[in-house]
């Protein structure tokens, strides 16, 4: 058995290490990054074969892509019981995003104006997906089902294949969400190329997904030129308990954050001394079996902490100051406090809903703001592959009652060719 | 008089270059700026005040910023009538804008799962405003409005005093918004400080606001720590016109656009050589009366062009190809075309709704998508200061009935903790 201590003070050195690591203001990359773009922009294929050898050790040349019957082909080789969870995923996941769907609107100002707000969808998306471990089917249909519900037309995926392997699970589940074709490249020479095209890859209008830091840094570069999603940093997990809570659920949920990645980070605000302690020993139990041990570990010793607090009034209090990607309610009642919370991607009410449920099947995107920025992004949704046009419609009458406010206003600004251009309808 | 020559071939060098303007990837200033932040990051406001007085030429140490009372003096300051349209565009801005509040939502899935989405308002927000002739009053109600409207509790503006310069009638309208402060700061130092905090600025959750390359740069490279707007390029307009077109109303509005900027784009497209004609004669005569005609010239000679179509439809398809910010539709029977249009930051519909109207009084923002990226940008809106939350609530029978495919999907991307944190509340 291990004997991992995780009790912590709130005002322990550890608890401000993982309170403050998203604080990293990375830009050693920024030049190489910048490079890597520069290349893919002037020379296109050419520099994607060149990089993928270099960084993937695999030849593209022959293999570029994947189109619609080559993923057929990974789905059908899928077995059964996969095939109907992935499925159920994808219509989960679809049901619950199309009530996020936002529609055009009218209005009318006075009787003479017309304003409005068109709604469409985004035409093209590129998909980004990591290589190795993180390469996850369920992950493929976070991302390209909120895109297919909003409208897209056209969603392309980029992912490693390393060494010249390929998930074909995540094939599969890019053939079940829809994706139209998938590029066999990843890093920042993937971004850069759905960021401007090159002969073989179509230039997108947003790109999404995780990624490395060079990745991240690509993302960064780029945007302006497409729209990016959010910088994803490592997943993280908040857990608020009281005497109602279950320690052996809590320690399990602990171990199901900790294990995704060393740099995971999850921290359980507990009421009472004895759950604190409770907690510690079952998921020191529990770890004994756990096949991702050695990472649950880590995670756990550099980033993981239990903390007792006076009431879940407290813990809130914490718990906002974090914005913490995950968010578990594990309290009675737990209903009468969504009020108080100002910041989480996702909030996982009562013990019977574990992190596990929203990673698959609940409906909600698992796609979610980590490193605090829960205080100003969304999971992602269908709002993310929409944009939206105004309308303004005005007669000659509604010109004449609003004119002289519009030229008061532009000739402060000394643009009086605007003031022209209302004074010459009035004549 | 001048003698412009304005009618250009859809495939001329002219077109193709107005079109391409938007791609330059700018990386040269990258190094610079990520120093500037570094220091402001680590040094704060005494960074602040070496880089403000370096820059902008100006001591901020004992006026570093300017609360709520001096903004009011500053609109006391401010004559009655302009008050007055200060104050109507603020409510039109205002009244528009509320049609955009979205709401959290609750579903239920089954009898035993509970799903929703909480919409809260971002808690601070930093509106940068240009020092200089771009600093527009009628900007910062744009900018300052949205976020006041989706119930933001702390917004700051950034702005230079570049030699100490203040503009007043800014002030007053940072006043009639409800700017809670303003620091006389520019630059990427400015979008630094918001980013991170100093000593006197506080850290923000998101950066809105136009900028030169500078701050554009430091938006960029802060992304991630906090949300930020679109990137903005020189504003630009397309306009449709058929024999209903007014050619003098169409030169005053390709007037108001160029007046703006030397990089301002203005393009007409026209469905008869006739109009065409008539358009660049009328822009020829209007020109000499121009306060700002130098400017105007300059970028109708590098940017502005009338292009004579077979018809609208293909007028259409050149805009959707452009997306501009602008777009104007000059026709009869405009509104039967609107299914058409597929990217447009704003579209001003019949002869009587020259761009002026949206610039100050009609209600959506004035602050749109530029350089072809209304194919994924939207204006500012409410939607730009809130965010989400999931929820997700499952009681046993329900977490029950979906633990196979949880159980399955985790199983296969190696996650057995996920898989254990189902199997342990079914016991």
């Amino acid at each position: 058995m291990t004997n991992l201590s995780l009790i912590i003070d709130i005002n322990s050195e550890k608890f401000l290490r993982i309170k403050e690591r998203a604080l990293l203001f990375e830009d050693k990359y920024l030049q190489k990054v910048s490079e890597i773009i520069e290349d893919v922009k002037n020379y296109g294929d050419k520099s994607l074969v060149e990089y993928t050898a270099e960084f993937d050790g695999y030849e593209i040349a022959d293999s570029f892509s994947l189109d619609r019957e080559d993923l057929r082909q990974c789905y059908e080789e899928t077995d059964d019981e996969l095939k109907e969870s992935l499925i159920k995923c994808k219509t989960d996941i679809e049901n619950f995003h199309k009530h996020q769907i936002e529609k055009s609107f009218f209005i009318k100002k006075g009787n003479n104006i017309l304003l409005g707000q068109l709604v469409n969808p985004l035409q093209r998306v590129g998909v980004y997906v990591p290589g190795g471990k993180a390469s996850y089917p369920s992950s493929v249909i976070m991302n390209v089902v909120p895109a297919k519900v909003a409208g897209v037309k056209e969603i392309f995926l980029c992912t490693p294949s390393i060494k010249g392997k390929i998930n074909k699970t995540v094939m599969a589940a890019a053939y079940i969400a829809g994706v139209d074709k998938v590029f066999r490249v990843g890093g920042a020479q993937a971004v850069a190329a759905l960021a401007f095209g090159t002969e073989t890859i179509p230039k997108v209008d947003k790109i999404v997904g995780p990624g490395n830091i060079f990745v991240s840094i690509a993302k960064k570069l780029v945007f302006g030129f497409v729209d990016i999603d959010m910088i994803a940093g490592p997943t993280e997990l908040t857990i608020i308990a009281d005497e109602y809570g279950n320690a052996s659920f809590i320690a399990t949920d602990m171990l199901a954050q900790a294990e995704h990645d060393e740099l995971a980070s999850v921290l359980t605000f507990v009421t009472t001394e004895k759950l604190a302690k409770s907690i510690e020993l079952e998921l020191n139990l529990l770890l004994k079996d756990l096949p991702r041990r050695e990472i649950a570990i880590n995670s756990l010793k550099e980033y993981g902490g239990i903390i007792v607090v006076n009431d879940i009034y407290e813990a809130i209090n914490y718990s906002n100051n974090i914005a913490p990607e995950h968010l578990e309610l594990q309290v009675e009642n737990p209903m009468d406090y969504l009020n108080f919370i100002e910041h989480a991607g996702a909030i996982f009410i009562g013990s019977y809903t574990p992190v596990a449920t929203g990673d698959y099947v609940a409906g909600p995107n698992h796609t979610l703001p980590t490193s605090g920025t829960a205080r100003f992004f969304s999971p992602l949704g269908v709002y993310d592959f929409i944009k939206r046009s105004s309308i303004i419609k005005y007669n000659k009458i509604a010109l004449n009652a609003e004119a002289k406010h519009i030229i008061t206003l532009a000739n402060e600004e000394g643009l009086i060719g605007h003031s022209n251009s209302i004074k010459i309808r009035l004549k």
